[in-house]
């Protein structure tokens, strides 16, 4: 058990390493056993439910574990928005050149595997021709099957619309390489059921034939460190190689990265060097807008394409999974408790600070905690309001259950904080309460985030 | 013609209200032309197409005249997170009790219309259907019915989630009132070619009956001054109440915002005061579930509901349209040239600063950018790497390009830079330069864009 504290004198001296420090190295002995374990599976889903990080139901939750979209509650909301947020900013903040797009997700016009996407209808138009009986029987299903070629196509992944994109950014990078495009969006994906929503995050690479190879490797090597970054056990995520047989469409190698969830291994993301036929497919006709000058000998090339996929819905149960640590304490009747915490990254974490109240004059502590939440929310800190609370539940229950949200520090406003101006604050990864002034909070939370940030 | 300069000293003492003033005082004298004018539409959308807004092509351009969702362009993209951004700070940040979710854009179970909404059908299953020879035409046609009928539909607005997903929100604040969900996403609407999209930016408000017509003014007035605040001419934008004649569905009240095109008014936004109907509807059989204690009289009731819904599509065009400005201007020849500005808000451009290189040894300029490029994006500013343009453009083009880009600033980096670590500072909308230290730059900047916010 790390006993180290965190006073505001050393916060100052060696803020840097601490944050990552105190939120990975606490995490304790006993996490979820990676055996399957019906019951653990359960607890863990519930856990989500109840605080709030997807809606109740058991479709929903069903959905979820899954790895598709479903209805996410206020904190699975943040959650997803912060995972996108850091996305974005690992790809377009990166020394390298990317853009974003944002395409539809339907078209209506064919693309290469139309027969296989799922499609939008009308049903009032077929129903209409269902309806007209004065057609034969032949009639009516070559009008039924017109009606289905004309309606629009649901994308199954947002790569197409990198490769539609291609030539106005080519023009914008000046015909130089490499670049890359991005994009996040909802995909429509068969499933056993009918259709299912994935969110996914693609980044599409254009680079030369000589260097794709070495840029499917830089790539896989970026995201696992990515995902391993929001980790508190980062070997749970792993790549590997996909087997030569294992190959899809056009592509020339593959590498999967996979997280390791108690139930088994589930694919987070997936990318591929693709070479460059999609590309001249697409753009039938007009090579000569997709060719830049090789340096070397001045012959005219076609870029090659990496793609990197991932599904941020499973990515969002993964790093949940992950984040979420079960201690195992006796209480004061000794008996056997399970203390659960949802270690969730500083920079992922929906909820930074919980403000509540103590003891004292609720009118006063109240417009204490309105001031200071105003002031947190200007410096865009994440506050939960906990002084809203009716019920008088006792701090220590409040404490489990800012646990399980996984906030990173409860601070609580008392009779001392109007006399003094100090407050307690506990940190959710020590359980470590400290005295601090009601002035310092802000920039103690601005810098212990982005002191993980830097990590 | 304002000659204000933006000098460093001025620029600490007063800065607060000089950056909104600078950026909306100096819009000159040529707006648009609020009359139609097609050759004038013609070059606005134009513009945006050439400045990597929105994607080229005659269909997409028209999906984007239309206010639906269509391809959009690294520049378009940046514009429209910056403009999701602050229409979540604005909803989120706000002393208001309002929380994030986010649901699936198709759903398979029943709502009220069904049949109005599109669906999302697996073309090989009704292919399947037709395909089976042994079936009369009646079977077939009771088939394909059956299929149609269990198909997942598409949304046609994100308010239906937000009802949904009630029950669970309102535990969360302890049944008290008031408090909304917010959510912004695709929803699939039916037009005159079959399907389109539009990016929904919505809040769903849960108050008391008797305060309900007030919250509707509240947030009527909250969301003009949204809209204006970014606007240049904030008359364009502007509001009105709904006749009772056209009230919609269980609507008691209505208000609309309209933004004034070249071509004529159209919807941005509409609020509607719904009373509690739906939400009884949709939660049928479980009243206790949705019951709070008024106040004054301790009879219990259910919240009645605010629906606030704007097309952020429509909205990014509004937001383009009100910023171009023509400024005629003799070259010269004497002849007669439009010089054409996109004086985006601050907070809204998608491109803060863009880096070029003047006169000097083009590799230690390049290197000199290359870092300046780092420091700017670790401080979340966005930036163009003006110095990679291959072509020895003029510089009085390139600031053409980027005032069209509606980039802030541009820095040039010379001869002099590494001298002495000066650098010429344009300003979009002041077409004046100054003379800064390389070393300034990030907090001039950062400066700029937080006293844009706080005006």
């Amino acid at each position: 058990m790390l006993t180290y504290f965190v006073t505001k004198v050393r916060l100052r001296r060696a803020l840097k390493c601490q944050s990552a420090n105190i939120w990975r190295h606490t995490r304790g002995h006993s996490t979820l056993p990676t055996n399957q374990d019906s019951d653990q599976v359960r607890t863990l889903l519930q856990l989500f439910v109840d605080r709030h990080f997807i809606s109740p139901g058991e479709i929903n939750v069903e959905l979820f574990k899954r790895g598709t979209s479903c209805c996410y509650g206020p904190l699975g909301l943040k959650l997803r928005r912060n995972v996108l947020h850091q996305w974005w900013s690992s790809m377009t903040g990166s020394r390298a050149q990317v853009f974003g797009i944002n395409t539809p997700s339907s078209s209506g016009y064919a693309v290469m595997d139309g027969w296989g996407h799922l499609r939008i209808t009308e049903p009032d138009d077929i129903k209409n021709i269902l309806n007209q009986k004065e057609l034969s029987k032949e009639q009516l299903i070559h009008s039924v099957h017109m009606c289905l070629q004309n309606s629009a196509l649901l994308r199954t992944n947002v790569f197409q619309g990198a490769l539609e994109h291609f030539v106005p950014s080519f023009e914008l990078v000046n015909r130089k390489l490499p670049f890359g495009l991005a994009e996040t969006g909802r995909c429509f994906q068969r499933s056993k059921d009918g259709s299912a929503e994935v969110t996914q995050a693609s980044l599409v690479w254009f680079c030369s034939a000589r260097t794709s190879s070495q840029w499917l490797d830089h790539w896989a090597r970026q995201r696992l460190k990515w995902w391993r970054k929001f980790a508190i056990a980062p070997s749970d995520f792993s790549s590997s190689d996909v087997p030569q047989e294992e190959l899809e469409g056009p592509a020339s190698r593959g590498i999967k990265i996979f997280y390791n969830f108690p139930w088994g291994q589930e694919l987070l993301e997936v990318l591929w060097s693709r070479g460059d036929c999609e590309l001249l497919h697409i753009h039938k006709g007009m090579r000569s807008k997709l060719q830049f000058p090789q340096s070397r000998n001045g012959r005219k090339s076609v870029p090659h394409v990496v793609s990197i996929t991932g599904n941020i819905d499973r990515g969002l149960l993964a790093l949940l999974s992950n984040s979420l640590l079960l201690h195992k304490k006796e209480d004061a009747k000794q008996q056997l408790q399970q203390r659960k915490v949802l270690k969730l990254h500083p920079l992922l974490a929906p909820v930074k600070v919980a403000l509540g109240i103590g003891r004292g004059a609720t009118t006063e502590l109240r417009q204490v905690c309105e001031g200071l939440l105003q002031e947190l929310k200007e410096a865009k800190i994440s506050v939960w309001p906990g002084y809203l609370e009716t019920t008088s539940t006792p701090m220590e229950q409040l404490n489990s259950k800012y646990d399980e949200m996984g906030v990173l520090f409860t601070a609580v406003i008392s009779d001392n904080t109007l006399e003094s101006g100090l407050l307690q604050v506990r940190s959710r990864d020590t359980a470590i309460k400290e005295t601090m002034h009601i002035s310092d909070i802000k920039n103690f939370l601005c810098r212990y985030i982005s002191a993980a940030d830097n990590m």
